[in-house]
């Protein structure tokens, strides 16, 4: 019976295939590029674009929008990326790039995106020890998400340089963002879209001023009250960046030399943006769709705030539905 | 040619009927209801439940969920409600309950209910000046939103008392909810439903605890450390109700006299429930789908928090942009 001996054999041969491609399939690859000296982990996700809503062909043409967002480790991370999340799940032709400030990812992340079956990618990036805030730190004290935005720009450059149209845009896992910006960001035609943003740099609205001509609005100011002196006096919820600038200077980075509240006007000097090439976007300036909410800082009491802090090492620390609360 | 001009009156008539039917269809009826010697301003939208999410008919079957928000004036109020809304409008067969702490409704909750084709109904109700907390005053000094929570309770008595089955929640407008939140609602079956809730009362997760049975999950104590002997040591976010006990306890409050921390409590006690009646959902309460988190202050310089303050009454004295971030 030597000829079924072969077909057991081929029949078990092509199940151990069929077994390795499967897993190989669901495999999430993690990636390790040589990023300035020290290592990025990519936790690549899924990198077909796709509508995300089954029922709403109508965007699939339209330019994909690049959602890049820095997180990092405290007792309000789950709840806000799972806000953000679902408010993203609603958005066709969007990739979510999010960079975790950590060192490994974190499993609650791909869950998330698997389970809102968003497109994107998870990467880590950790800030090191000596620019990272404590948690008593004020906000100033060092700039944050520097380490993590310059992760995703480097990972755009070198996975995205086929793309030709798409928009970037860097959103933090707490602001608010209505859904009408969306379609705001796409209207951007040439290099860099603005918009107000609402509650920020201690006023209500935070916006480009425009001058009128006959056929067209440009920006001529801006009316923030706290350093107006910048170039760009806008926060990093305010403008969106065509992805085509991103590849063309493909050296631009954000700095931790950039002096306090210069990082998003420095930033914009090296795309080498002049104001008249701004597009003022949301109906001239007049409409709000993000606002630069705050999640407040959770008052833990004191067992329960160590207990937080030692779960990123030890998770078991945690019961069941504590980890679940934060992990 | 007397009957040509019949057949003008006739046909000016009837266009006049038109035109009336139609402005009644769009109005949003204003109604007055005494209440407790007050007067409870009801600006219904829109009765008729359907399924919000045009693609998703299976739930049409399921209980109606009810979600009540009480919301009141602050820079972040437009944020929180949109960023909600946009939460909401994902959930079928849910009927948004809001009252606002304030003299006449806000055109923007109008303009959201009707953007997101979320069906509900948009109530206001002043809190009496001497329980209403100023913006400097801690969170504790008053219970928040027991007359808009009443009101809404007042409400669903009066004009949902043929509904047979469906289920009450009271939602903060900035916790953070967890779209599988809504499918464990739809489990409760007799009466109260339990879940944890995350960050809250100085902890990661407050919940209830249980005991197992051969056949069953009951709830038997409280990890609360806030108070723990309270009744039901638990959040509002933490639990919603039957329908059909609020219409059989119609006088149930939630009541300005309930000692700090109790307010809970007491309305549940006079719901008649007994701990062990509570049903633990969330995969006996290993699951976190609610967090109790809250939008920081704005930080708002001294002109800009006075132009927002005089604004309530004077709307004039913002810019356009302005308006549009808080209104």
């Amino acid at each position: 019976m030597p000829h079924q001996h072969t077909n057991s054999l081929f029949f078990v041969l092509f199940a151990f295939f069929i077994l390795i491609m499967t897993s190989l399939y669901n495999f999430k690859t993690i990636i390790d590029l040589s990023f300035e000296n020290s290592i990025l982990r990519t936790n690549i996700l899924l990198l077909n674009l796709t509508c995300n809503k089954d029922n709403n062909n109508k965007c699939l043409n339209e330019d994909p929008i690049i959602f890049v967002t820095p997180t990092s480790y405290r007792p309000e991370q789950k709840a806000d990326l799972t806000r953000l999340g679902q408010t993203l799940g609603n958005i066709c032709n969007l990739f979510w790039i999010i960079v975790e400030d950590a060192q490994l990812p974190s499993k609650f992340i791909d869950d998330l995106f698997n389970r809102l079956k968003i497109k994107g990618v998870h990467l880590v990036k950790q800030t090191p020890a000596d620019k990272k805030l404590k948690f008593s730190d004020p906000r100033w004290k060092f700039p944050r998400g520097v380490e993590q935005r310059n992760s995703a720009l480097f990972w755009i450059r070198n996975n995205l340089n086929s793309w030709k149209r798409g928009i970037v845009y860097f959103g933090d896992d707490d602001n608010t963002y209505d859904w009408r910006l969306f379609d705001e960001m796409r209207k951007i035609n040439q290099k860099i879209g603005v918009w107000p943003v609402g509650i920020v740099g201690g006023m209500l609205v935070e916006t480009p001023l425009l001058d009128r001509t006959l056929t067209n609005y440009t920006v001529n100011g801006f009316n923030s009250l706290w350093k107006p002196e910048r170039p760009f006096p806008m926060d990093m919820a305010g403008f969106a960046i065509n992805i085509s600038l991103i590849h063309e200077h493909s050296t631009s980075l954000f700095s931790y030399k950039s002096p306090r509240g210069f990082m998003e006007s420095r930033f914009l000097q090296s795309l080498d943006i002049k104001r008249e090439e701004l597009e003022p976007l949301a109906m001239h300036c007049t409409k709000v769709f993000v606002w630069h909410t705050r999640t407040q800082k959770s008052a833990l009491m004191a067992d329960e705030f160590q207990k937080f802090n030692m779960a990123i090492n030890i998770s078991s620390s945690l019961s069941t539905v504590e980890e679940d609360a934060i992990f």
